[in-house]
């Protein structure tokens, strides 16, 4: 059986937990915080030398890091990753854009406004910059889910499952998904997809 | 023939280049900056909602974003991007490490001390944080490349286009390579594999 090692109150975490629940795939799960140093140790630099969560282990000790990687890996070959070439590359368009353009800012600012340890950082010129650029973020989001009922096109992707991750509660970190009719009806579909499980879920 | 959108001066837009450049495959080079407003530009926006460069389109019309969705789906059948499904998801790790833990420090402190109009955001403790997690993430690089000649193993791949594009001029951003002999040695592999071509080339 595969190992997942991940924090609970992660959305980069939840994002590999959640798509082996809608696959009905059994795994193991290690809790491994990236708050209390763990992270940092010795022991897990061994296994990944970057030294963040999640990490995946496979049955025979191979490692793989980087939480969009390991949703692409363990989605090959399900109904969650497209064989068309260019429907698989608008894939990995939304997983780049999840990693780069919406994850630094709407995952930033729900840690910095939820764990005490960073509130130092959470200045008010920090926070405003966050918010203009996650809205601008879910904007792309929003107009994309008004052409289309999934990000990369009609059917459900881990493009889907990653971005799920952290925009489902984007309202901890400040965010207001009430202007964002196409982003709350996208977020329904998927929660009422099959083995949808909420991020506090472990198996 | 398929068209790039991309500012010369840009890494991000480089690995497009680089990559159909040892392909052999001819391309057409639109020039498009990020520094003027283009990318914001209501024309192009419709073209990307992202507002971002580099940008693919195929010759039916539809686009591409992300320069590493944009990698990955140029590099399809090639010998840069891997059959085996677990070195194939290496690939695709390295490739987000690229763009989480590498190109928003090291690409970022370059254009904080290069370009004119950014100057006003490089204060002394800004540039010493990108410098520190720059140098982190060369570290990553450093330790892997000591262990196998490319990033994702024996060949080269798609991945080491991707990291390449930053790292080979980081010391524009002040980051020392003299310390880091593995990566220099892997700097001059690609550099001495076909088709070779420094960013300030187009086609």
């Amino acid at each position: 059986m595969i190992t997942i090692y991940g924090m609970t109150d992660s959305g980069n975490c939840y994002k590999p937990r959640l798509l082996m629940a809608k696959l009905g795939r059994p795994f193991k799960h290690v809790e491994t915080s990236s708050r209390d140093g763990t992270t940092r140790s010795t022991a897990y630099l061994a296994k990944n030398a970057n030294g963040k969560v999640p990490l995946l282990e496979l049955e025979d000790g191979r490692f793989l890091a980087e939480s969009n990687a390991i949703l692409l890996y363990l989605a090959e070959g399900t109904r969650l990753l497209p064989t068309d070439a260019y429907e698989r590359a608008l894939v990995y368009q939304w997983l780049f854009f999840e990693q780069y353009s919406h994850e630094p800012y709407i995952a930033v600012r729900r840690s910095l406004m939820t764990y005490p340890e960073r509130a130092v950082l959470a200045t008010p010129e920090r926070l405003a910059s966050l918010l203009e650029s996650g809205n601008r973020a879910l904007g792309v989001m929003e107009a994309q889910l008004r052409k289309t009922p999934f990000l990369a096109g009609d059917a459900m992707s881990v493009a889907d499952i990653a971005l799920y991750a952290y925009t489902q509660d984007a309202s901890v970190g400040g965010y207001d998904l009430g202007v964002l009719p196409a982003v709350r009806a996208w977020l329904a579909r998927i929660e009422a997809d099959q083995g949808h499980v909420p991020m506090a879920w472990l198996p």
